[in-house]
């Protein structure tokens, strides 16, 4: 099963593959997807929405895991957050992409087995599971790793409670 | 200038078409685009920018005029609602149509000359002034119609307070 993990944005679009099988994951790319800082934000959503359809195409993934959005305390920003998110389902949805979401914890929770763990053990943790002398870089990626191996854990996972699993609603 | 006012969403997006020329304006369509509830998101927002995009390839508006988005007491429909102006965006400037947005304020110094306007003046007063027999249902349609209306009279008004027209950011 080859998992896209996305992390949602509208400026910076961290995204992690990642190849699962039978147990074993296997890191097979990662990156981010930025838009140009001073365009229109629909200037960019549609530079987003064309780089995630070319991504889609060339990775070929067989799901994709994407963070759940919650708001912080800057709203303005939340909002343009929830507008390339839009757009991310949009082309998730038309290329037929299979989409699953998770909340920050249900990531901690499956990658540090602890659903509190600091960003930093999280990053750590993704960095062993998947063999990588470094953290990934920059943290958008390293967060889409993440997601990517949340999925794959819920799945394989015998623990019920990282199997909660949910489609996107 | 045909103008395509959008009051954008999810689960319905208002839509309103009008002709404005020489300071005279004429309704010429208005309805919704629904979604069907419960379905995922994601499905909704692919939904959401087929329809829209065959809207647009069927009115060839000139612009569209849409409100801009602020936060209100429900988080979680404003993200939802912010997800399917993300898609919106993407899909009006894929077709190559301008935008502008409007603040629900703008709308209404501009439809009835007062900022802080009754929803129902406002309805009223566009109904008026595209020499409609009765106020268009449903409301998303009225206020897709008033936000057309904002548009062309912001752009031929003498009034420099409602000239703030502001491209999408």
């Amino acid at each position: 099963m080859r998992i896209l993990g996305i992390d949602p944005g509208y400026a910076t679009v961290g995204f992690g593959l990642i190849e699962a099988e039978q147990g074993k994951v296997c890191m097979r790319t990662y990156g981010t997807i930025t838009t140009p800082a001073g365009q229109p934000l629909s200037r960019r959503l549609y530079q987003l929405g064309t780089d995630m359809e070319k991504l889609i195409t060339q990775l070929k993934p067989s799901v994709i895991s994407i963070e759940e959005l919650f708001f912080n305390t800057n709203i303005t920003t939340g909002i343009a957050v929830a507008h390339g998110r839009g757009v991310i389902l949009y082309v998730a949805e038309r290329c037929g992409i299979p989409l699953y979401e998770y909340t920050p914890s249900q990531v901690k929770l499956a990658v540090t087995g602890y659903g509190k763990a600091q960003k930093r053990q999280v990053m750590d943790m993704t960095r062993r599971l998947l063999k990588l002398n470094a953290v990934p870089r920059p943290d958008d990626a390293a967060d889409a790793l993440g997601l990517a191996l949340c999925h794959a854990r819920s799945f394989t996972s015998q623990l019920p409670q990282i199997g909660n699993v949910r489609e996107t609603i």
